[in-house]
């Protein structure tokens, strides 16, 4: 039984596949409508998130099947003090296949150690958002006709967005990709991202604090936003803030094929009078994260035929848990191991750097 | 592309060809259970309202169609500063209809803007409610046989009710109507509106502050609850009270044919022991409105067939921006153009007054 | 039209029907994916419970049915003053069959006397939750093969558990079945309930404060837990609360075919390394809870076929009010009586006990 919790649990090959199926879902919607008839996807928000949650609800639907769903558990068994193992165990009674977005990392994590039917990460915390990065690529793909041999720009809070690093993450697999980080240096990418993700691969980038230098030679441009609550010295945000602000005047300077890419939900980092711009991309990137969510399905429950995954080196190592893991008690007040009984508080050595552990939950280093 | 975000959006032959298809929907509902075979409506409801949305929600299921719902928005996008126009153009990415409700007056008008979808106004604060005026309008024909020449009167809290309002702007369209207005003078008919909804157009009105004066001579009687709120002095609302709730004794008074009608929900505003009077049909107009839900959402959709509407000159003005209007800023608290993004503040000329401005948006007069 | 507002709302040849109907639905789930097409089922959850909630809708998307839900009505019209009655009505209005969770007991006795489709109570405070016992039953019949010539053990808190109460009135009807009741005794059952329940009808039965004394003769051990805030002495509590916590040291003790059950949501009165046990059942309760909500909703909805209940006395004294109430105001600060909008507050003689009256809503003694 394959999960999708992070990116990184599908390899480029796997992701090939997924994005082949989503363009013939959209080429044959009539051929998909009853695929899952007889199926039901829980859509488990332990904390809400109606975007991501429609696009789940529609993306079974258009595949024919139901949805049991659950939009806040603020008050419901969760806060009768009941484990996020158990809730997922008993959701697997009632589903065929359970997407849940949780608060606190590593949550669907400790859900994958007794889940009965597939699991999809739909977000937790900080930590991962797999299915936004699945949107991203096939945006791009279908956009630009190829993920391979790009000049990628992203722009704006690059230290703790998590969608910022599973995109760079997943596109430095791909030959040619040239990244370009623009950000205040408050909110550059992490050094250690940097160098496992990059620099040890031979990924080349450049980093700027200038959205305006950088964009003559980007392919693709991603915004995210540059939060004001990131910011000690709140003269500094007012000082930097309209420079990552993407308006009429800026995308006069971006080539004439440049996509735009944001996540959504956006608050002012992108005019609105952007939008009606050709190269603004961003709800279609909507568009296809509900087809992305319809071929993830579709191949999670194993009813993608010929498009499906076979069996993989990847598959087989998710998860078990690393080898040389030792107890340790994380120190991260967001990781669900703070709070979740029964869940053994384990490290696993970070690959190249001997003596430094990571939770096998949150990622967090201890 | 057809919308409705307040009754008269609709012509009066309009409004009769909806009345019509639910009334074949009622006498051949076998016919329509797969109309909406595949499509999606998105239920988005901003604050909760239960019995609107569950309308909504049966309406498409008897059709055969998906529903996604968003019961609250409370902590979700909207929460994180995402404007109006912009979950209302993600939705449409998902769904192929919206029924949205709002706690801001003229949110569905800064919607209607972006939205790529048809759009349904389920309730914009107390700006307007036009699918309760549909359930009432089809209850009074399907009971009384005709929407012309009746009595009809309106009781209870008369100055804010936006159903009483609706209400009398559609019926004022109909030959051989007469109201009779019945509320204490704290809460009567606002002058502008008897001005241009009757005078103007030679519609006969009366006005009383006693239920029980009235009730012999009504076709149809409407009842609303006169809300403890509205009296600065709790005295005379305490001897007010009582004269306008209705009960079996005052039901003695009425026509035998004489049909009453409620929004629901009701506090004590109407007797329970009058339910079982035959006369007392507010729970046949919650049914009649789920129905003509259905045969908007129909319509809307294109799928109504030869029962559809016709290109219209009002639905050509639908969206379009009033002539002559000005550069303003709206004073109403409630409006949505005090906190969405994007949005131009605008006032258009008030017909008839010269020197008077409303919002475009929520219709405050500036 | 028959309702299910307490297990003994049904006799136990009616339970038997209930459970064969279920039996068959786990065999040829087939034959039953379209039996509820068109029809739709409300969740009216006036208090969030996401358990239950998803398992009737997971029984009613089995049965090709569509849901109406409602997850909570915090904020909706309940909060604007509607009556439940008032609510069930109209919800009528939408769908087929109605199952209600609400805070206060007696509230689904109310909404009987008005609703015009079967009505199943999901949960009414403290007072009744009987698909909880349908889901008991039909496990332990599936797994133990028989409900007759049974050891039952409960353990934990027997004072307050309304699942303990519901099932032990069940299986009580039962040839041969014993009873342990294993708790504190601070939280035993109640006097009462053993006088009517066992003594009168001779049922065996004995107590002890020690599951491991008690472990090694049950056929069925139903766990609940020893909540902390039951205790006024909390080192009375913290001295206690070991001897209930079941786990692997204690299921030794266990027979090899005793069965495990328990309500659910647990805290940690099982250690999670007892699920590994084939004898641990409260996953396999989870699923049959599902199974016995769709045999219920066919029962009701007059769906089953020869499968379907025979009229019978009970069926026709439900919802009838007993002979010999007299008025009385409810002292239960808990009872829907003291919110109600037009609900008589009655009481009605408790059999064998001359002079003791219990209210008719929530069964409090007056």
């Amino acid at each position: 039984m394959r999960h999708l919790l992070q990116s990184d649990d599908f390899t480029a090959a796997e992701l090939d596949r997924l994005m082949d199926l989503a363009d013939d879902i959209i080429a044959r919607p009539e051929h998909y409508k009853n695929a899952c008839e007889g199926k039901k996807l829980a859509t488990l928000f332990f904390e809400p998130s109606t975007r991501t949650r429609l696009s789940f609800e529609a993306a079974m639907y258009e595949l024919g099947g139901h949805v049991l769903s659950v939009s806040s558990m603020a008050s419901s068994s969760a806060a009768k003090g009941e484990s996020v193992q158990d809730t997922v165990r008993v959701a697997g009674c009632y589903a065929d296949i359970i997407a849940m977005r949780h608060p606190q990392e590593g949550a669907p994590y400790a859900a994958r150690r007794v889940t009965t039917v597939p699991l999809i990460n739909a977000g937790d915390g900080a930590h991962h958002h797999p299915t936004q990065t699945l949107a991203d690529i096939l945006t791009i793909r279908r956009e630009k006709g190829r993920l391979d041999h790009l000049t990628v720009g992203l722009c704006g809070d690059l230290k703790y967005g998590r969608t910022v690093h599973s995109l760079v993450e997943c596109l430095s697999e791909r030959a040619g990709v040239r990244f370009v980080f623009i950000s205040p240096s408050q909110l550059a990418m992490p050094e250690q991202m940097l160098h496992t993700m990059l620099e040890e691969k031979n990924v080349p980038y450049t980093q700027t604090d200038s959205l305006e230098k950088a964009l003559p030679e980007l392919d693709v441009l991603y915004m995210t936003r540059v939060q004001r609550e990131r910011f000690d010295d709140l003269s500094q945000y007012e000082a930097l803030k309209d420079s990552y602000v993407l308006d009429l005047a800026k995308m006069k300077l971006a080539k004439h094929d440049c996509i735009v890419l944001h996540p959504l939900p956006r608050v002012n980092e992108i005019d609105p009078q952007v939008d009606a711009d050709p190269r603004a991309c961003y709800f279609k990137e909507v568009y296809n994260g509900k087809i992305m969510r319809m071929a993830l399905i579709l191949t999670l429950l194993g009813l993608a035929g010929g498009a499906g995954f076979a069996k993989s080196e990847r598959a087989a190592a998710q998860g078990k848990l690393p080898e040389g893991c030792v107890e340790a008690q994380c120190s991260n007040a967001h990781c669900i191991s703070q709070t979740e009984q029964g869940l053994p508080h384990l490290a696993a050595p970070v690959p190249g750097r001997p003596g430094v552990y990571r939770c096998v939950w949150c990622d967090h280093l201890i």
